[in-house]
C-alpha cells in the first residue's frame, strides 16, 4: 500500500534557474521599477511556513528557498512578474503573509518568489448586498476592520485572522472561524469572482466569474495569481467570547454535539480536551485549566445567553469566562482555536504533531475507538463544522510524535473508523484535500500557466498529466 | 390500530357555562370596564380559523362558538378576565389573530373567548444584540415593520404574516419562512421568556425564563395565557424574490437538496410540482406557469446571485423572474409557500385538503414510492427546514379529498416510508405533533391553570392524566 506520508518531493521539478537567467530576470524587474530581493536574509522569510509542526514535512521543506523575491504592490507590476518570469522561463510562487501549514508556498524547485502584501486595497463594498472586492494581499485584520466599519464581517476567518493575507487564505485554507455557520471556503456562495494574472508571454488580468474562480480556489497559486477577489460577507455580529468547562468528556461531547443543533447564533464552537486546554494561554480574567475539566470555547450572539443558561444544566457544564471580542485582554478566544491550538502546544511541547480529520457520524463510536486505541499519544481537539448542510465535528487532535509508521497507522485507523484526511502532512493541493484530481484545476493551469511555471510540484494532476 | 383521524371532539369536556354564570361573569368584566361580546355576529368571527381546510375536523369544529366574547388591551386586563373566569368557573380560549390550521383557538366547550389583539406594543429592542419584547397580540407585520426600522428582522414568520399575531405564532405555529436558517419556533435560541397570566384564584403575572418558557410554547394556550415575549431576532437582509423554474422533477428535487447544501443565504426554498403551480396566483410581472414546469421559489440575500447563477446550469434550472422582497406589485413569494400554497389552491378547488410531513433522510426513495402510489391523487409542494442542525425536506402535500379511509392510508404508508407526520387532521396539542405527550406541558397546567379551564381539551396529556 502506498504511503500516506511523503518521504521526497514531488516529481519531475525543474531545474533551478541558471545564473544567466537570474541575472535577465532581475534586470528585467529593475526596469519595470521593482526591487530583486537576493540576499539569504531576505530570501529565508520569504520560504517560511509553519510545515514544521510536521515532523514529516519538515525535513523535505527545511532549507528551501527562492532563488529571487520580489514584491509587487499592484496587478500592473504583478502582469509585469509575470511577462518577466515566462520570458525567461524561471518557476515563480506567489506568497501571500507565509501563515500555511503545510509549505504551501514553500518553493520546491527555487525560481522567484512574489509577494503580494503590497495589494491591500478594499477596492470595493457593496452596501445593500455586502459583496466586497479585496486585493489579494490585504491582511484578513485589517480588511475585517474595514467591512465592520460599515456593518458587516468576513464569512470566514482563521485563528491567523490577524497576520493571513485574503488570497493567501483563499489559495491554502479551506476553513476557519465561521465554518461552523457558513461551511467551507469551497462551497459556492462565498467565493463570487476572482481577478487573476496568467503566466503566458502576454500575461492576461482575468475577470473570473464564480464557476470560473473554483478551479483557482484552495489551488496553491499553481493555476493562476490571484491580485483580487469578491466575496459575501456578513452582517457584522457582537460576538461574545464564552468559556465552558464539563466535568466529563462525554458531556462535552454532547454539547459540542447538541448546541451545534440548537437556534443559538454561534460563530465556533471548539472543544479542548483537559489536557489540551491546560497547554494553553488564556484571556487575562479567564481562570487558568486545571488540566481536569474540558473546555469548549463558544463564539456566540449576545442573545444566546439567556437560552444557553437555560440549557447548560441540563448539558452539566458551567459558563466560567465570558467577554466580547475584541475587548478581552490578552489572548482572544478565536486565537487558541483550529491550527492555533497546535500552535501553543507546540510552543510548549514541540513533539506534538497533529491530524485533520471530519468526524463521521454517529462520531462517538469512533471517537471511543480512537481514545481507546491511542490513550495519551493523542489529545483530542474538535471544531464543529457545517459540511454540506449538516452539523459535523471536525478535529484537530495533538498527535504524540512517535515516528512515520506510528502517524501512518493512526491516520489509517482514523480512516477505516470513516473519518475523512485532510492531511497536512503532505505537499500537494490533492493530498492536503480528499485525494483526488480535479480535473478543472489541471485544464485552468494548462490555460492561464501552459509552461508549467506556477509553485511547481504543487498540483499532483498536473505532475501526472 | 387506533385511527390516526378524529371522528368525535375529546373527551372529557366541561359543560357549556350556565346563562347564571355567564351573566355573572358578564357583570365581573364589565366591572373591570371590558365589554362582553355576546351577539352571535361577535362570536362567529371569534371561532373562525383555518380548520376547513381539513374535511376531518370542519365537521368537527363547524359551529363550535364560545358563549362569551372579550378584547383586552393590556396584561392588567387580562388579570381581571382570568380572575373572573376562575371566580365563575368558565373555560376561557386565548385568541390571537385566527390563523391557526387545526382549530387551535376554536372553543370546544363554549365558555369564554379573550382575544389579545389590543396587546399590541413592541416594548423593547436591545440594539446590541436584537433581544426583543413585544406584546402577544402585535401582528407580525406590524413587528416586523419596527424591527427593520432598526435593522433587524424576525427569525421566523408563518405565510400568514400580514394577519398573524405573535403570540398565536408561539402558541399555535411551529415553523415557517426562515426555517430554512433557523429551524423550528421550538428550537432553544429564538424564545428566551415569556409573560404569562395564570388562571389562578389570584391570577399572577409571571416572568418566565427561557427554560420555564418552553413547556408554553405551541401548547395551543392551554397552560398559560402568554401576554409579552421576548425572542431573539436577526439582522434584516434585503431578500430577493427569486422564481426559477424546472423541466424535470428530479432536477427540481436535487437543486432543493443541493441549495441549502451550499454557503448560498437562504431564507426560505419551496418546491411545487408543475400542477401546484399553475394553480397559484404569481406576483405581477412573473411569467404565468404553464403547468409543464416545476418552480422552485427562493427568498435569497443579494449577494446569492453571482453564485447561484453560476450553478443553475448544472442544476438544470433556469431564474425566470426576480425582486426585492415588499418592492413587488401583487402576491409576495412569503404569501404563495408553507400554509399559503393550501390556501391558494383550495381557493381554486376546495376538493383539495393536505398533509405536513418531515421527509427522512435519504428523501428520493420515499418521495418516489409516494409518487408512485398516490399519482394525481397527490401534488407535491416541498419546503427546506433545518432540523436539529440538518438540513431537510419538509413537505406539505396538496391531496386530493377521497375520503377518511384514503387519507389514513396515505399518512401510514408516508409513515412507513420513515416520514414524520406533523398531522394537520388532530385537535389536540400532542396529536398535531409527535404524537407524544410532554410532561411539562402539563406540568405547567397543573401549575398556572389548576382547574382546567385554558382552552378545554385541547391537552391529551391533560385529559388522560
Amino acid at each position: 500500500m502506498a504511503s500516506l506520508l511523503p518521504s521526497a518531493l514531488p516529481q519531475p521539478l525543474p531545474a533551478p534557474a541558471s545564473p544567466e537567467q537570474l541575472e535577465e530576470l532581475a534586470c528585467d524587474l529593475r526596469a519595470a521599477g521593482l526591487m530583486p530581493l537576493r540576499s539569504s536574509g531576505e530570501l529565508e522569510p520569504l520560504a517560511a511556513d509553519a510545515f514544521v509542526y510536521s515532523p514529516v514535512l519538515q525535513p523535505l521543506l527545511q532549507g528551501l528557498r527562492a532563488q529571487l523575491g520580489v514584491r509587487a504592490s499592484s496587478a500592473e507590476e504583478v502582469l509585469a512578474v509575470a511577462a518577466a518570469c515566462v520570458r525567461h522561463q524561471v518557476s515563480l510562487t506567489v506568497r501571500g503573509a507565509g501563515t500555511g501549514n503545510y509549505g504551501q508556498a514553500v518553493p520546491l524547485a527555487g525560481g522567484l518568489v512574489l509577494e503580494l502584501g503590497g495589494l491591500k486595497q478594499l477596492r470595493q463594498l457593496e452596501a445593500g448586498s455586502g459583496v466586497f472586492t479585496a486585493e489579494a494581499g490585504i491582511l484578513l485584520a485589517d480588511l475585517e476592520q474595514q467591512l465592520q466599519a460599515r456593518g458587516r464581517e468576513l464569512r470566514l476567518v482563521p485563528s491567523t485572522v490577524r497576520s493571513a493575507s485574503l488570497a493567501g487564505y483563499l489559495a491554502g485554507g479551506s476553513s476557519g472561524i465561521g465554518s461552523l455557520r457558513w461551511g467551507f471556503l469551497r462551497d459556492p456562495g462565498h467565493l463570487l469572482a476572482l481577478e487573476v494574472v496568467t503566466l503566458e508571454p502576454q500575461p492576461r488580468l482575468l475577470q473570473l466569474n464564480a464557476a470560473a474562480a473554483q478551479a483557482i480556489n484552495h489551488a496553491y497559486g499553481c493555476n493562476g495569481i490571484i491580485t483580487a477577489a469578491t466575496l459575501a460577507s456578513a452582517p457584522a455580529v457582537p460576538w461574545q467570547q464564552l468559556v465552558l468547562e464539563f466535568e466529563s468528556w462525554d458531556q462535552a461531547l454532547t454539547a459540542a454535539q447538541r448546541l451545534p443543533a440548537t437556534a443559538l447564533l454561534l460563530n465556533a464552537l471548539c472543544v479542548l480536551e483537559a489536557p489540551v486546554a491546560a497547554l494553553l494561554p488564556w484571556p487575562h480574567g479567564c481562570p487558568a485549566a486545571s488540566g481536569q475539566a474540558h473546555r469548549l470555547l463558544l463564539l456566540a450572539a449576545p442573545d444566546v445567553l439567556p437560552a444557553l443558561e437555560a440549557l447548560l444544566p441540563q448539558l452539566g457544564g458551567s459558563l466560567i469566562w465570558q467577554a466580547p471580542q475584541g475587548q478581552s485582554r490578552g489572548i482572544p478566544l478565536r486565537e487558541l482555536c483550529w491550527n492555533h491550538t497546535t500552535l501553543h502546544a507546540r510552543a510548549h511541547d514541540p513533539g506534538f504533531t497533529y491530524l485533520q480529520l471530519l468526524l463521521p457520524q454517529a462520531e462517538r463510536p469512533a471517537l471511543e475507538a480512537l481514545r481507546l486505541r491511542w490513550g495519551d499519544d493523542v489529545l483530542w481537539h474538535l471544531e464543529a463544522v457545517r459540511a454540506q448542510g449538516q452539523q459535523r465535528l471536525a478535529c484537530l487532535p495533538l498527535v504524540r510524535w512517535r515516528g512515520r509508521d506510528a502517524l501512518e497507522d493512526l491516520i489509517r485507523h482514523a480512516c477505516d473508523l470513516g473519518c475523512l484526511l485532510f492531511n497536512p502532512h503532505a505537499i500537494t493541493v490533492e493530498d492536503g484535500g480528499l485525494g483526488g484530481v480535479d480535473a478543472e484545476q489541471v485544464a485552468a493551469k494548462a490555460s492561464y500557466d501552459p509552461a508549467g511555471l506556477l509553485n511547481p510540484g504543487k498540483l499532483r494532476g498536473w505532475l501526472e498529466r
